[in-house]
């Protein structure tokens, strides 16, 4: 339970109307019940005020009167995940060393640890404080698993490599694999050997079954509050800015930098080798063969910008209809000649 | 060995012939030997009838004089399908409960299970009967496994999972795994609380390495008879309808609801809150960006009637030629007018 | 330490200058220092050789004189490599079989294996000499693994796969899960039982995630020398040529047969039941909808030839122009037409 107050507080809103009713939990308009807080994203919804029972509202208006208080926040969603966050926080509750777990000796471990059973943890790794590694999970050797991180059940990081402080790796992911590099010996691929690391600094997510790849030489870098989505694939020496957005099954080739607050869509592929600027967003299933400038907006397979994008995918299915148009004014265009052309012999 | 009556009657088909032929297993029409039985899809390949070495043949019309008995079916490969599964079909022999499974002692555990080493199954979860759950399997808390389904090794299953009977998840399956949820403050993101479920219904097949997120809040919600192939992403949220079919690679992004018997081909990605309609068909590397409606095809990135798409494609590699023509046209044109110009000056 | 000469031969290649010189590791052109050697690769870099710190270089031509021992190799890339593995191969130090490996009495094992914790193999299996399977590798039954292969953590093998020998296979991939393929009964998907196996030939490596599905009958076939990318689906029954490179996230689906020495860069989709001739190149994101002839580039979804392909995607941004030149052509050109039909009616 929460006094309203407090909760404008913690999330740097104004209250309007009664600060002391107190809260007990969080739910959507439509599901919200007395005693809940709820939120209004846009201004077009205030009517729903009136309807909702919750007890109290997250607003992006100033309202001057409603028949219930509200906390006044430029960014409502923002307050209501944070006050959401608040009332699901749990004291992290430490479970020990499961004994099924095989830990080397020479392993460094943090305190008050949640390592579960069929985990194995191999020579000189560093595992810091509080970090949570669920059944099935495989730190190769010289590994880092920063504070307060959570390995969820089946993850392999491989050796050599550095994860930071509360990281988030999902089921299946894989740290650290071999980068894909061989050179041609006449037809056969001989492998270019893979003896770089993955780095990824504090605050990343990376969905379930994702993949990163160590470097050839050097490192793979996820920067500090990248989140990666599920099954997307990340190759060797790429370097992911701070904060950028990686959504659901794109892949990102060797050795590409993508800059600082970048959205990738699903299912976009990036080619390597190029750089994308900072604030860059690129459409779904977009295929980005270049670099790209920062704070542009791009789509399409090859990219253009996002605008030309647009233009270009609705005239797309007026292609044949043109064809049609084309072939006939041609024809049309013909006559025109032939008859200009026989006047003149006329003449 | 079974009689050729008996097969017939099992798949509703009616015996040309003689009924009391003994079947002992089944092939393809080339592969087959005396005893087997095999099967002709289309009528246009009936001439096969007199090469296959098969004792017996399905076949899709009712054939008045044949060498060798037949069944005749409606859908010959159906049947044939019914049979294989017959012969093949081996009854359920419990392993019973490896010791090197770690499983909570609040967990309830049904009857008759084969639970191999390196399992995990957290408190309070339920594991009905027959069920199979193969090495590495993680269950978190919570979760629900229904009578006979086989979760093959290093699936995970977040807590709070619902898993229908005859359920097959392939390895490397991840079920509820945190939603791709977060809201902007500033440049950080900050995540939304993933604490919904996934509920799976019965008789779900789910491929190698699939991963099917946890709702925000609520649940979401994979149907009765839907079948999913390899390494697709299914967001939270997402609902999808009874029999549908989703093939390798596809992506569905959050709160989207596929209808019934939808076949969304390989590598399809589909926007998040849409409705697909039932019974659409979408082709392969399609992208979905706005709802559908029933019971039509769809192809092409953006998505278009299959059709249009069909003829939109056939035109494409046609564009070059046709803005050569173009910019030849203008140029005729141009002097055209300019003669009409130049004769209107000259009366 | 190896005398530049003895590198040379190793690699073929010959010594311009001191051959007696002693290197003792390598490094990149810009990160060499002395004692190492590294590589040019393109003639127009010849100018780095008086800037390197590096003891010797290995160049792609005939230098005459430089202040500096060389190797002249007609691939310095992969003179390079193979130096590079020379110096980075260690000798393989078996392990032994971790006492937490739970191995089926009946299963036949090589020498010299390394096995660690949590690994589980099948009744009947056969793990060939100096085998390495790490932690959660599952091999199920009558399955065979090759002398010198390396399954990476919580790799899936299912039953009856025959993997060949210096096999890599990464971090979560799936060997043999069941192909995708049911009948329709009504609405109701019907599975069609997959029976079949995998084989992987000697020298395949298999990136992290991705799945090989085993036939439905019959055999999914990787030939000698492929190598796979992470989070790549190949589907039942197909059949990948010597030496191919399939690059992340590729989906080939069931009964396709890829020739020697394709590649197939990221993100494409090839449909089922064709042929890619020997040689091909398909670029990225393409979608393959129809066998292609051998030795030749294609690109696009639907695929047409690179070439084609280059200018229509040239030709795409513009399409929106030429619609607009085009119905500005026609009503000049209907103008012009009434012009000369007027003039035709004045005479």
């Amino acid at each position: 339970m929460k006094k309203l107050k407090e909760l404008a507080g913690f999330v740097g809103g104004a209250v309007i109307g009664d600060g002391e009713v107190e809260i007990s939990g969080v739910a959507s308009i439509d599901e919200a019940q007395s005693g809940q807080i709820t939120f209004i994203a846009n201004s077009k919804y205030l009517r729903k005020l009136s309807e909702t029972r919750a007890s109290a509202v997250i607003v992006p208006k100033e309202v001057t009167s409603a028949d219930k208080p509200l906390i006044y926040a430029a960014n409502p969603q923002l307050a209501f995940v944070k006050i959401l966050n608040l009332f699901l926080a749990k004291l992290y509750q430490p479970k020990g060393i499961d004994p099924n777990a095989q830990i080397s000796p020479t392993a460094q471990l943090g305190k008050d640890l949640t390592i579960y059973p069929y985990v194995y943890i191999g020579d000189r790794c560093q595992i810091e404080d509080r970090a949570t590694l669920y059944p099935g999970v495989y730190v190769g050797e010289d590994s880092v698993i920063g504070e307060d991180s959570v390995l969820h059940p089946n993850v392999s990081v491989y050796s050599g490599s550095v994860i930071g402080k509360r990281a988030i790796l999902h089921s299946g992911v894989v740290i650290g694999a071999d980068g894909f590099g061989f050179v041609k010996d006449g037809k056969t691929n001989v492998k270019i050997p893979q003896v770089g690391i993955v780095i990824i600094e504090d605050d990343v997510e990376v969905g379930a079954n994702s993949t990163i790849d160590r470097a050839a030489l050097g490192q793979t870098i996820i920067r500090r509050g990248v989140k990666i989505d599920n099954l997307v694939q990340v190759a060797h020496n790429v370097e992911i800015g701070e904060d950028s957005i990686i959504v659901a099954q794109v892949g990102i080739a060797g050795s590409t930098k993508i800059g600082k607050n970048v959205i990738l869509a699903g299912q976009v592929g990036v080619v390597g080798h190029i750089e994308i600027g900072d604030n860059v967003q690129v459409g779904a299933q977009s295929g980005v063969g270049q670099s790209l400038p920062a704070d542009q907006a791009f789509s399409g397979s090859p990219v253009m910008p996002h605008r030309e994008w647009l233009r270009m995918v609705t005239t797309l299915p007026k292609l044949p209809g043109m064809r049609k148009i084309l072939t006939d004014i041609e024809a049309r265009l013909k006559k025109v000649e032939e008859a200009i052309s026989q006047k003149g012999k006329e003449k």
